[in-house]
């Protein structure tokens, strides 16, 4: 946690003092080890950034009062879609993209992907606003990225997929693509499949929306490696 | 699994069949559901990859006969040297740039490491042995990296780095640099940090053994992420 993210309902009303418990209370009383004087790293959710010095810090609470002066960090300017994956490997990705500061994630089944998945509670509002946090609070940003979910692959690759790439490039990551270079700057969309990978008929789709097909060479890598190593390319 | 790493002791003497319970008999039952007849791609620790035609598969064993023809997919020319994280995180990290194809891993102790990970269980060396296979399995790679740790910072510093600088470029992944680059091609060694970051005088040690500082923007990575994103645009 390299920045508190704070929300509207932690502030007393009409003050710039937030009282805080639970997990961000026992993070900095557990972890930074820090006591009344202190100045934290904090952001208020989709605003600014600046610091947070401790008015107290007990057993209970942390009282905080709070100056926001800074832009939180640009978003890149990539659209990461994703096939859906297991609830664990999905909780990780949802966290490497926002840390990597994706401004909107899209969700789309594929033939390889699991039916079961789409009912695991890792698709729960709730439990994804947690992990785009906990990427956001390591990467102290305070924009929250938008994730929104196509449960039928053929509608998200011909209606969907088209409006995303209008004015964006779209690259799919597939080992039988060649290795991506660092393409020119402007917004992208980085399309990434199920472990597994595509089946020929979804990588057609792909290609007649427009998109271009690249890789990372021959190495099969783990969905959440993946993530991590394109985007990179794509900074 | 996309490849079952296969040893010397999984033969029958004197003959390519192989026979296997535990882990990988688990799997190819569990998750690649396969049956006699079937072809599953296979390697051999520390040398080629090939076929194993599913011989007999029951509910205590696995038996395969093998054909190794090809070679492994090439090592990228990156030594990696991270200072050591909290087990998890390692075990991680080791899975992650086994997969992504680096020859050799070097930890070593940083300001910023808490003393007590260097008594966890995650550095024994049948651990990690399990963590590099893994990550071999999913890239389908037979080569096993060499792990090397180095308990002292200053003797890492200057008398273990200058000789990995032999020849190799030294990048070190830090948010103070600017954005890398595609370096030109040839071999590197990538230093990464540990939670927290180096200290400026371990920076300093760093640039006085000739290594350039390089970052990927503003935004504060977790070390695995970190990981892949910076190999990434080595490769």
């Amino acid at each position: 946690m390299n920045l508190i993210l704070l929300f509207p309902s932690d502030f007393v009303p009409g003050t710039t003092r937030a009282v805080l418990s639970g997990r961000r209370h026992t993070h900095v009383r557990a972890i930074h080890r820090a006591s009344a004087g202190d100045v934290l790293v904090v952001g208020c959710a989709d605003g600014r950034t600046g610091e947070g010095r401790i008015f107290s810090l007990t057993d209970r609470e942390l009282v905080i009062d709070v100056a926001l002066a800074a832009e939180p960090p640009s978003k890149i300017p990539v659209v990461l879609a994703v096939a859906l994956m297991r609830p664990p490997v999905f909780r990780r990705v949802l966290q490497t993209a926002a840390a990597m500061g994706v401004s909107a994630i899209h969700v789309f089944n594929s033939c390889r992907v699991e039916k079961s998945f789409w009912q695991s509670t890792a698709l729960d509002e709730a439990d994804i606003r947690d992990q785009l946090i906990l990427g956001l609070e390591q990467a102290r940003d305070t924009l929250i990225p938008a994730v929104t979910f196509h449960k039928r692959f053929r509608p998200f690759a011909q209606d969907v997929l088209p409006g995303l790439l209008n004015g964006r490039c779209g690259i799919v990551a597939d080992p039988s693509g060649g290795l991506l270079g660092l393409p020119a700057p402007g917004p992208k969309v980085l399309l990434i499949g199920p472990e597994g990978g595509f089946i020929p008929d979804e990588l057609d789709a792909f290609r007649l929306a427009g998109c271009s097909v690249a890789g990372l060479g021959p190495r099969i890598l783990r969905v959440e490696t993946a993530v991590a190593a394109f985007l990179s390319r794509l900074l």
